[in-house]
């Protein structure tokens, strides 16, 4: 069976997002930073993503994506990503968590599934001997990391202190031991994977 | 002159203790393990620390230490730390900050100071050209990061998750920007080295 895996973005201070996030304003006040490391560099809402990730970047990706067999979201993700235009980003099937599956589209680019452990159970059918990828939001991580799911996890920092937003471990009250795994660091990121004690 | 640098260990959800940190308790509870780094693995307030840092733990602590002039610590650690038992830990002139200087001991192994500015006076006017260290606690160290004094942040993060506690960045604000310099990791913690704009 494949692993299930892990990864989000955070601030120096923890935050997913900058303010007033959400549908048309994508990762809030200054999230854009968070995600230069994504499009090899600086971009902005207003003017769009420009490039791809490099270097150690990419590297981190690349070893994300690599053997990537499906992915779960959760719906107030899907949402403020404004559906992806209608279209699964990624090359494998994507579960979406929530608790109004009878709102799935009919033209089968995401698959709707009401609550965390029936998407998993679907994504872990589906990928077979490959990775399942828990991509976030926040609340859907916490939820996977209290259900004891994730067994390799990536915080990858953004260098920004943001002062405010949506925080990873919000309401998170659980202790957690974590193995160091690697570390990859660029200019826009520093990606540190750990292993998830069970 | 000299560098202004600062650096402090946190959980990866963002906390520099856990619950009922304070006199006779430390770090608080499971604190302990934001410290293993600082002493080669585990050890327990019970039985005391027992190791030295080694590897790139050691290397990050040399690195912190080699061209050191002197310390500035908050009141709340010092109280936190028991005073260090009535000796200076450092090689070097340790500032307290205080707002009741006159408390200072009259043995000369501190020097109490009233407020960030003038211990940050003292402190480099005594340094010359070797570096300051703001050491913490976090509240200290938000008002150099906030007065704009530090120049060089590194963010120690142990393999923890600790669900309670004093977070770093609690009540912080402001937006900043950084640079990583540099990364270096053990199975105890991931040193993040940043440049803090200006």
């Amino acid at each position: 069976m494949g692993r299930v895996i892990s990864g989000i973005t955070t601030s120096l201070d923890g935050y997913i997002t900058g303010p007033n996030d959400g549908p048309g304003r994508g990762l809030g006040e200054g999230g854009e930073r968070l995600h230069y490391w994504v499009f090899g560099g600086p971009w902005s809402y207003a003017e769009g993503p420009r490039g791809e990730a490099t270097g150690a970047d990419k590297e981190y990706l690349d070893s994300a994506m690599g053997n990537l067999g499906a992915v779960i979201g959760g719906r107030g993700t899907y949402e403020a990503a404004e559906h992806w235009g209608g279209h699964n980003p990624w090359p494998v099937p994507f579960f979406i968590v929530t608790h109004r599956p009878e709102e799935e589209p009919h033209d089968g680019e995401f698959t709707f599934v009401d609550g965390l452990d029936a998407a998993m159970e679907a994504a872990r059918a589906v990928a077979g001997d490959k990775d399942v990828q828990v991509m976030g939001g926040a609340d859907t991580i916490r939820q996977a990391l209290h259900a004891g799911y994730v067994e390799e996890f990536t915080l990858t920092i953004a260098p920004v202190v943001l002062g405010a937003g949506k925080r990873l471990f919000e309401g998170f009250t659980e202790n957690l031991h974590l193995e160091p795994v690697r570390v990859l660091q660029s200019p826009f990121a520093t990606h540190i994977t750990y292993r998830v004690a069970r």
